[in-house]
């Protein structure tokens, strides 16, 4: 009878902002990091989950893990990880923490971690890699996973049971397909505001040359910068590769419009996050207006009742999950099955701290068990900060590989915690770093 | 030359779960809290803010707070109340914090409590209570406030200043008319979740007797209690006072159309929170479904992005701005400039703890300079810890009293915060509470 002990959490950060790594027009400094949470069981196993964030207000974060710990501490691992639609019903339900959303924001992204350390504990005692571990679970034990509330005008239980049940026909041969060819993956590695015209451009030509179907650039700081960069990335990559571009939520719905009308010549694969992520309506006049190029957001989603706006209103032509925006699995289950439901395709945001490692697992869960398609698909690739992870996420030849080993790949090694913890850690208290970052 | 010389923060909590005053069907045991902020300035004076909440994780709101700390230390005081739509854009901009929400939950809750602090500090150092302060400021100065980020396809800055232009027309007869006469309230005082129907029903009956021209229960727990208790209510307040509803999000969409059409016998004035308060395109079904009940909400929607499209969408009848819910007077400004733009009436939240202080001086403004109405308005009332405020809101006979204390009514009683420390303060280190309440 093995229980729940409590939390070890960390406040981890990466001092990425020194090398513009990461710089788009909304976000020009981030320090990448991780609000780290194991979840300690007294038979010395662990799971894993974190928030990711950019840096300051990470520690605000740990105050909401924190909060989290007594209503973890002290569950019997069996009937927890036998039942985490009714411990994800528990946590989100909670009603004092509901005030400081409901259901987004800092509190909701600590109980994703949570949730997502769950699972990571789950599919190990399972000895499965997650998405292996959701794919085994059958259409109901699958369904269990839902919370319908907020979501039965969209999509109600047995159509989702229904959209599950046909999911699992052919499940077999496209996990096998999976073990062996893996999952498409682009890459952002070029576009990063912050970067020069020649590094951009020999970027583009790396991520050609090495296998990858799609490229992406941030633009939206200045649109005579972003005609050149696209034009100099088109060249870059030529037609046989997809050109991406993302805004990072800086315009407002006609100004959205407008740009993107000067850049629709480039052939864009799509344009991600043209204004605030809560602008429902908003991104379904920004897709009117500049159809056919298709619109994607979601990495800055709060939660299931958006996406299933974004999806009634037709406003988003590609789903973007994020494995640490929302509560978790079993939310981004509920995002794929609306996903499913209206047949849009979800290519997952990553990058940052642990993001590829934590969302491949829910596309390859979704192609085996659940959309069955890859058509237009891709997970985001940044080839950034894996090496803290204990079970990295590969790419190779432009996919992702499956991952093998047991868990949700969200592991850090020991070192990596103690080197980049903040700010008391080796990394961030040399004498060179200035003492007053916080300002 | 004053500068900001830093913050004093306290987690304040009341036991008010132990009466059912607050109880809801979501919220069954809120212990009302604030995560309360004195913004020190270096010669003596100070400006005070919170952030409401009810109970756990009030402490992720002060680690919030503490965040935000550097970033207002060292200001001088004249050239940050000499600008607050500037101080307001560089907090709600920042571009790390922005990434936990954006614009949404603990953190934007705790830029809104700072902003509120500063525009209490502007309005004591004017020597005016904040809605006099607010009326007194001209159109181009309250323009000055105002972030058009993201709501410029419903409102630009042009339109906005002729609002405020023929808002300020005839403002010197109206703030002498709310001088004299005040603002209406309403009371929720009678329709606690928790409460017998003994108890209702003389509630209800005092209510009248006050002169409040209407009451609000709450519902959505048992329908067959919901008929009871409407009918008890109807029967002892008659038709010369209204009675509203309100559900606390519990409905999905199609839950909320065949429940409130059980209740709409009872001649609803609105109904409150039918669902969640994301849902825009389910709160625009709901309101078609079962017109021409009233439908309203607004007290956890998490920004003026939300707060647009409910009213693009023609979803709501009754804004409900909050005091602590979204970053502060600025924003509550282009809530009520959207509010005045599409013609739809604003009835604050209030109660809680020091809600009714903080946010009669918008609907006070509202009136004196910009909507000029009010026509089927009025100001939750909740009697209910004012005691502790040193300003107390004041209502008699069913009206608010203007204030007249310079400031933003929102300073506590420095006792207070002592007796009412969480968990080492008095209140709650006394041997007869339950030491395991975070559980």
């Amino acid at each position: 009878m093995a229980r729940i002990s409590g939390f070890d959490t960390y406040d981890v950060r990466f001092p990425t902002s020194a090398t513009l790594a990461g710089s788009d027009a909304m976000n020009p400094d981030p320090d990448y990091a991780a609000a780290y949470l194991a979840l300690r069981v007294d038979d010395g196993t662990s799971g894993h989950g974190f928030v990711f964030t950019i840096g300051r207000g990470n520690e605000v974060e740990l105050a909401a893990l924190a909060a989290l710990e007594p209503f973890l501490t002290g569950l019997e691992v069996a009937e927890a990880v036998g039942d985490l639609g009714a411990v994800w019903r528990r946590l989100v339900g909670e009603s004092h923490f509901r005030w400081l959303g409901p259901e987004k924001g800092v509190m909701h992204m600590a109980i994703g971690a949570v949730v997502n350390a769950l699972f990571d504990l789950a599919a190990k005692r399972a000895g499965k890699p997650l998405w292996r571990y959701l794919a085994d679970l059958s259409p109901e034990e699958l369904l269990g996973l839902v919370d319908f509330r907020y979501i039965t005008d969209a999509l109600g239980p047995d159509e989702a049971l229904d959209l599950l049940r046909r999911g699992a026909e052919g499940k077999a041969e496209r996990i096998a397909e999976l073990e062996r060819l893996g999952y498409p993956a682009y890459t952002t590695a070029p576009g990063w505001l912050g970067y020069s015209d020649d590094k951009l451009v020999d970027l583009c030509e790396i991520a050609k040359r090495e296998g990858f179907g799609q490229v992406k650039l941030k633009v939206g700081a200045s649109l005579d910068d972003d005609v050149r960069r696209c034009a100099l990335a088109r060249r870059a990559i030529g037609t046989g590769v997809d050109l991406a571009i993302d805004a990072n939520q800086v315009w407002d719905v006609e100004s959205a419009i407008d740009w993107i009308g000067r850049l629709a010549e480039f052939d864009l694969a799509w344009v991600e996050e043209p204004t605030s992520p809560d602008d429902i309506l908003g991104h379904a006049r920004i897709r009117e207006g500049v159809a056919p190029v298709p619109i994607a957001t979601g990495e800055h989603v709060a939660n299931r009742v958006v996406f299933k706006q974004l999806l009634q209103a037709r406003a988003i032509d590609v789903m973007q999950i994020d494995a640490c925006r929302v509560a978790g699995v079993n939310e981004n289950l509920v995002n794929l099955l609306l996903a499913a439901k209206f047949g849009v395709r979800v290519c997952p945001h990553a990058g940052g701290v642990g993001l590829c490692e934590a969302v491949q697992h829910l596309s390859f869960f979704d192609y085996a068990a659940l959309s069955g398609s890859m058509d237009g698909r891709s997970i985001e690739w940044i080839d950034h900060l894996h090496e803290h992870f204990v079970s990295p996420a590969v790419v190779a030849h432009g996919r992702y590989l499956a991952p093998r080993e047991p868990g949700a790949s969200t592991e850090m090694y020991p070192d990596s915690l103690a080197q980049y913890a903040y700010p008391n850690g080796p990394v961030w208290s040399r004498p060179e770093r200035d003492p007053d970052r916080a300002r």
